[in-house]
C-alpha cells in the first residue's frame, strides 16, 4: 500500500479580517447566515432559502474529518478516495487489498457494509446565544463562568437530544460571540459501493501533493442503507452534464477544520520568525535523519517510511505557510486589515490606551519570542522524542508535583485526573531501540546546536539552561554516546520499577542513577519555569486577549464577517479560473484524462505515477474517455475538513468535488487570496465517464444525480 | 556509474597537543625526524635508517590528492581504486566502461598509459631553515618579509631543482618552525594494470561510507614505466605471507593532507557553537531541496545525484566531527593540553598578560560568533548560491572599488590581478534555471528564517541588515518568488550587459533596475562591512596569533612533536586493534571475504550492495577465497589524503591498504584518539587472493612484493 498523506482533510489551522472593497470570493460562511448579498451583487445570483437548505441536507461530515454529499435518490454517496481510505483499508484483507485493487460494487448485493465511520447530515440550526449569555450573567469569577458555561451547553445539548431524537451541538462561534445548537442525523448502516486503486486515487503522491495541474480520480462512493435498503433520500445533489466553463460560479459545501485568520500582526511576525522556521528546521533534520536510518536496509525503509511520507508532507505544507509568511503584500494586508478594526473599535470607545488587546498581544509576544524554542525542546520534549525519556520526565513532574498540597498542584495532578496521570506513566510503552535511539539522538542534537555557550551554562535564545543542567542532561557523553546509554541502560521499560519511582519521595528521587530519570532532574528546573511562564505570561493572556477582539471584531462588524472554522458545515462561493504562477507560466482550469496518461508516461510509470492496470487496458482498449475532464481549480475559500466537499453550479448541480488546495492556498490559514491561491477538485464530468469507461460500472455512472 | 564520493581522500582539515604520558599512537611524524624513540618505548622495534629509507622510497604521493607505494620489483604500484578513479574514469568510452566493469591487464601489452597523473616519490628531505631565517632578518617591515619569504623559497627550489634535476619543492612546517627542502623523482609514464569494478571498489556506497565492519576490495594497480620498459624499482615493498594478527605493530607512510590540530579551545568551541551547527543546517537544508527536486522526476534525480550525493557525504562527516566536539572528555582533553603549554611557556617566559596568543584568540572569537552567520550568507554568498547574483555581487562589488583610488582598493582590484577579475565577471555563466531557481529559494529563504525582526532591521545574530536594505534584498516578494523573479528577469546573462554595467559609475550602477543587480546592491553595504570586520579582526589577528603558538609550541616541545599535515610524506605507527562501541558492540579487527557475500545478501544485492558478477561467479564455482581477511582496523593516525597508504608489518611488508576511517576517527582532524577511532584498511591477503581467484590473474597476484 503507498503511504497516503492527509491533503485537504486534516491541515487545519489558519484568519481573515473582512475586506469589503475587494469583493473577493472569501468566507467559509454559516448557512445560517449566507451570503446572499455578497453573492448577489458579485454573481447576480440570488441564493434563495430553498436553494441553501437543499445544498445543506445534501451535504454530509464525516467523522475522520472530511466531508461528502449524497449524489443520488438511492442513498449514493460521494468523498474522496482520501477521506476513505482508513474505512478501504479496515475493509481490505491480505487476499482483498482494496487499498492497491480498488473495489468496485456491479449490484447492490456486492455493497460491502463498514464498520461506523460516524457520518452525520445537518437537519437544524438554532441560536442559543440569549439561553448561555443569560446564564452567564449570573457568573461571579471567569471559573464559574466556565463552569455555567459547560453546565448550560449540556444541558442544551441533552433536552435537544430528546426532543428532537437527532444528534445536537452547541457551537461556539466567533470566540464566544455567538452559541448556536446544530442537530444532525446520523447515517448508520454505510456500504462501500466505488474506490479506484490508490495508485489512480492518489495519483502523483506527495511530490504531486499541494501542487496544480493534477491528474487524480480521488473518490469513492458509499451508499447510505436505512432497515437494509438503500435510503431514499429527498435531498441529493443532481449531476451536471456539462461540466463548468471558467468563470463559472461555484458553491462548496462542506466542513472547514480550523482556520486561524484572526490572529494578530504581532502573532503572525512571531511565526513568521520565530515559530514556522523552528519547526521547519525540526521537520528536516527529521528527513534527513529518517532517510539515514532507511538508507541502511529495506527492513529500516519499510518501518520508517510512514514516519518519513508525514514529515515530509508536513515540511512541504509549513514550507508554504511560511513562504506566505514572507510575503510583503500578505502581510501588509494582515496589517491593513488590523488597523482599519482598530481605528473603528477606537471610534466606537471600545479599546483605548489603557485596554488594548492587540497591544497585549504584542507585550506577550515579545516575551514569547526568546522563549519558545527552549519551551519546545525542553517543556515539549521535542529534544527528547523518546519513549523512555518522556516517561522519565512524567515520572520526575508527578513526584515533584506529589511533594505539594493538592491545592498547588497542577491539575493534571489533582482529584479525579491523578489516577489517569499515574496510569498514563504505568503504561505502554511502545516503540523499536533502534528508532528511539535515532530519534533521541536527533534530539539531543538539535538541542546542543541551538544552544550557545554564554555565561553561567548555555543559551537556548532568551533562556539559559544553567552549565550543570546542561552537563547534566549530557551526562559528558556526545549526543549519539548519550542517546545510545539511556535507550539501552535505563530501567524504565521496566513496569515495577516505573512504580517504585512513583512511589519515592522528591529527596530519594534525586538519589536515583537511572540516566533516563538523571536527565529528566536536569531538565526539570528549565522546563518547569518555562511552563509556569507559559500558563502566567502567554497561553492565559493571549486567551483574553483574542476574545476581547473577538468580541470588539463582532461588535464592529457584526454579522456581516464570517466566523473561523469550527469543523461545521459552511459554505463557500467562488468562480472556475486558472492562475498566473509566479514565473509566469499560464495554469489553465482543468485538466483532461489525456493528461494522466502523459504525466504517468513522463514518469515512466514509476511510483507513484504508476497508472493502474484498469487505465492502462481501458488506453489499449481505445475506451479511455482522453478528452474528459479530469481536475479543475476554482477560488473557493477552503481549508483542511473540505476534503470530499461537493461544488455545484447555480442550478445546484455536482460539478465537482474539492480533494486539495495548490501549493499557494496555504495560506489559506491565514488571510484569504483568489490571485493565486486555488481549491483543486476533481471534475464531475471525468468522475462519470471513468466510473462508465474504465472501470465498467454503466449502472453507476448512470445512477450519479438521478 | 554510481557517484563515488571521497572518503579519506579528500576530507582534509583538522589538532594535537602531544599527550606524553599516554604513549600512544598519536602522530604524523616527519620522515627526517622519525620517532623511534616513541616506537622503541612502546613496541619495543628499532626504526633503523635502512628501514624508514626503504619505506620513503617505496612511497609514492598521488597528484589528484591520495598516497600509493611500489609494491613489485618491476614498478608495480598499489592504492586504492578510489584514488584512480577520475583516471580510471579518464580511460573508459562508453563503449569500455572500466569504472562499472573494472579493468585486467593479463599481460603487460594489455596494460593501457594514463594521462598525466602527477606522481611523484620523495628522494632527499633538506634543512633549508637557516636560509630562510637568515634571508627573513632583513626585512623591515612584514610586507616586506611576506617578499623575502617567497623570493628566497622560488630561489631555493629553482637552484636545487637546476642541481639534482628532480621536482623540488620547500615545505613550510611547524607553521613556520621549520623550512624543508622535499626533492621527488617524477613518473612519467604510468599505465593502469587492475581495477576492479567500482560496486566492489565502493562496495556499500555511502551509507556504509566512515563505517566498520566493511567489505571493501578498494584497490588498483598501475605500472610505472621507464624507457617503454617496466621501471626496475630499487625500493618496493614486500608482501606478508601471514597478514596481521591483534596488536601487531604497523607502519603507514602516506601524504595526510591537512591538519588542524593546533586549533585553540576558544576556536573549537566556536566551531562546536557555531560554526559546524550552521554547517549541519546548511546541508540538511540542500540535502532536503535536493531531494525535493529529484522527486519531481527521473530526468531531475539524475541531474541532482552528484550534488545530493556530495551534500549528504559531507552532513555524515561534519556530523561526525560536531558529535565529536560535543564530546566533553574530548574538549577537556584540549583544554588540559592547552593549559599545559600555557603553563609551560609562561615558565619559560614566552607569554605574560600582556602577550597571550590564547587569549588573542579568544578576544577574536568573541567578535566572530555573532558575526560568522551573517558572513556565510551575505559575503561568502551562501544565500545566494545563483550563478546571476554571484555575477551581479562581483559587479557591484567591481564597480564599488574602482570607484577609489588604487591603493585602497581590494588585493583584487589592483595592478595585475584586476583584469582577472574583470574577466572572471565577463567570462562563463554555468548552471540550469530551474536548479538555480531551487537553490536560490532556498538560500533566500535561509537567509529570511536565521533573521529576526529588531528595532532598525533584521539581525543575524550580532549583525543587523537594516530595514531598507532587507527589503532591498526581497524586493516585498517572498523567497521563492524573489528567486523565481531574480533568475528569469536579469539580463546579466548577456555578456554585453555585464561588460556594460562594469564600465558604470558607482552613481549609474545604482539606477540599474536589473533585479539581481538590486539585489547585490541591498546586500553589499553589510556584506562589505563584514569582509572588513573579518579581515581587520580575525583573519588577519588569528594568523598572527597562530603563528605565535607555533614558535611558543615549537620553543617548548621542539621537535619532540610533529607538525601539521602539509600533504608531504608522513609516517604513523599504530597496532591492529578492534573496539568497543557506544552501545557495547564488540567490534572485531577484521573481516573476510565471506562476509562481503553476507552483506550483499542482507541488502538483496540492490546498489550499492550488489556484488560484481565477478564475485557472484567465483562463488558458484567454488572459488571465492571465503576465509581470507578482506578488511582490518588500526589504531595509525591517519586523515584524508592517506588514501592509499601502504601499512606495513615491522619487517617492511605490505599487511594492507589504507582506504578510510571509522565515523569516529573523524576527530582526527583536531585531536588523536586510539580507543574508537580507526584507520580502515584493505587486507593484503584479501587482496591478492581476489585478485588470484576472483579475478584469475595469477601472475599479478604472485607479482605482488616480488
Amino acid at each position: 500500500m503507498k503511504k497516503r498523506l492527509t491533503t485537504i482533510a486534516a491541515l487545519a489551522l489558519a484568519s481573515c479580517f473582512p475586506n469589503f472593497s475587494a469583493r473577493a470570493d472569501e468566507g467559509m460562511w454559516l448557512f445560517s447566515n449566507p451570503p446572499t448579498r455578497q453573492i448577489k451583487e458579485k454573481y447576480g445570483f440570488e441564493a434563495t432559502p430553498d436553494f441553501l437548505e437543499h445544498l445543506q441536507k445534501s451535504s454530509i461530515r464525516f467523522g475522520s474529518g472530511g466531508s461528502g454529499s449524497f449524489v443520488s435518490s438511492n442513498g449514493l454517496i460521494m468523498t474522496n478516495h482520501h477521506v476513505a481510505l482508513s474505512t478501504i483499508a479496515a475493509l481490505s484483507t491480505a487476499e482483498k487489498d482494496y487499498v492497491a485493487n480498488g473495489f468496485r460494487a456491479e449490484k447492490l448485493e456486492d455493497e460491502i457494509k463498514c464498520p461506523n465511520i460516524g457520518l452525520i447530515v445537518l437537519q437544524e440550526i438554532v441560536d442559543v446565544t440569549e439561553r448561555v449569555e443569560t446564564a452567564l450573567a449570573a457568573a461571579k469569577s471567569s471559573a464559574e463562568a466556565e463552569a455555567i458555561r459547560k453546565e448550560t451547553i449540556a444541558k442544551i445539548q441533552a433536552e435537544a437530544n430528546a426532543e428532537k431524537g437527532l444528534r445536537c451541538e452547541v457551537v461556539t462561534l466567533y470566540q464566544g460571540g455567538l452559541y448556536h445548537l446544530y442537530c444532525y442525523k446520523t447515517l448508520t448502516d454505510v456500504r462501500l459501493v466505488f474506490a479506484p486503486e490508490e495508485s489512480v486515487g492518489f495519483f502523483g503522491g506527495d511530490p504531486d501533493n499541494f501542487e496544480y495541474p493534477r491528474y487524480n480520480l480521488d473518490v469513492t462512493f458509499f451508499r447510505a442503507y436505512e432497515n437494509g435498503e438503500p435510503m431514499k433520500t429527498e435531498h441529493f445533489l443532481k449531476w451536471s452534464d456539462n461540466g463548468t466553463s471558467e468563470g463559472d460560479l461555484v458553491f462548496v459545501s462542506g466542513h472547514p477544520a480550523r482556520t486561524n485568520r484572526f490572529n494578530t500582526v504581532a502573532d503572525l511576525q512571531y511565526q513568521r520568525d520565530v515559530y514556522y522556521p523552528h519547526m521547519m528546521n525540526k521537520y528536516r533534520r527529521r528527513e534527513v535523519a529518517y532517510q539515514v536510518f532507511g538508507s541502511e536496509n529495506d527492513e529500516n525503509a519499510r518501518r520508517i517510511a510512514t514516519s518519513l511520507f508525514r514529515i515530509q508532507n508536513s515540511r512541504k505544507n509549513r514550507g508554504g505557510i511560511l513562504n506566505g509568511l514572507q510575503t510583503v503584500a500578505l502581510m501588509q494586508k494582515k496589517i491593513d486589515a488590523e488597523n482599519e478594526l482598530r481605528k473603528l473599535a477606537a471610534e466606537k470607545n471600545l479599546i483605548d490606551a489603557a485596554s488594548d488587546p492587540w497591544k497585549e498581544i504584542e507585550t506577550i509576544m515579545a516575551g514569547w519570542r526568546g522563549r519558545y524554542l527552549a519551551y519546545d525542546l525542553l517543556e515539549a520534549n521535542e529534544a527528547f522524542t523518546s519513549a523512555t525519556v518522556s516517561k522519565a520526565r512524567g515520572i520526575v513532574r508527578y513526584v515533584s508535583e506529589m511533594a505539594k498540597p493538592e491545592a498547588e498542584r497542577l491539575p493534571a495532578y489533582r482529584g479525579d485526573a491523578l489516577e489517569g496521570t499515574r496510569n498514563g506513566l504505568l503504561g505502554g510503552f511502545g516503540g523499536d531501540a533502534d528508532i528511539e535511539t535515532m530519534m533521541l539522538t536527533d534530539g539531543l542534537s538539535m538541542l546542543y546546536e541551538y544552544s550557545k555557550a554564554v555565561e553561567g551554562g548555555r543559551a537556548l535564545d532568551a533562556v539559559v539552561i544553567p552549565q550543570a543542567d546542561f552537563d547534566g542532561i549530557f551526562d559528558g557523553l556526545s549526543p549519539k554516546s548519550r542517546a545510545t546509554q539511556i535507550v539501552q541502560k535505563s530501567q524504565l521499560k521496566d513496569r515495577k520499577f516505573r512504580e517504585s519511582l512513583l512511589d519515592m519521595s522528591w529527596e530519594d528521587l534525586q538519589k536515583s542513577d537511572d540516566p533516563a530519570i538523571r536527565l529528566a532532574l536536569a531538565v526539570e528546573p528549565t522546563a518547569r519555569a518555562l511552563r509556569d511562564y507559559n500558563e502566567a505570561e502567554v497561553a492565559g493572556p493571549s486567551r483574553a486577549a483574542y476574545s476581547k477582539i473577538a468580541k470588539i471584531r463582532f461588535a464592529v462588524y457584526g454579522t456581516e464577517v464570517y466566523p473561523d472554522a469550527t469543523f461545521t458545515l459552511r459554505l463557500s462561493f467562488g468562480k472556475v479560473a486558472g492562475y498566473t504562477e509566479d514565473d509566469g507560466t499560464q495554469v489553465p482550469f482543468e485538466t483532461k484524462v489525456s493528461g494522466a496518461y502523459e504525466h504517468a508516461r513522463e514518469h515512466n510509470f514509476a511510483d507513484p505515477f504508476d497508472l493502474s492496470q484498469s487505465w492502462l487496458d481501458a488506453e489499449a482498449a481505445g475506451k479511455a474517455p482522453m478528452d474528459a475532464p479530469i481536475n479543475f481549480v476554482t477560488t473557493n475559500d477552503i481549508i483542511g475538513g473540505n476534503s470530499g466537499s461537493p461544488a455545484v453550479n447555480s442550478k445546484g448541480e455536482v460539478v465537482g468535488l474539492i480533494f486539495d488546495g495548490n501549493i499557494q492556498s496555504l495560506v489559506l490559514n491565514f488571510t484569504y487570496d483568489d490571485e493565486i491561491s486555488r481549491a483543486v477538485l476533481v471534475h464531475s464530468t471525468g468522475i462519470r465517464e471513468a466510473v462508465r469507461s474504465i472501470y465498467n460500472l454503466p449502472q453507476l455512472a448512470d445512477e450519479l444525480g438521478k
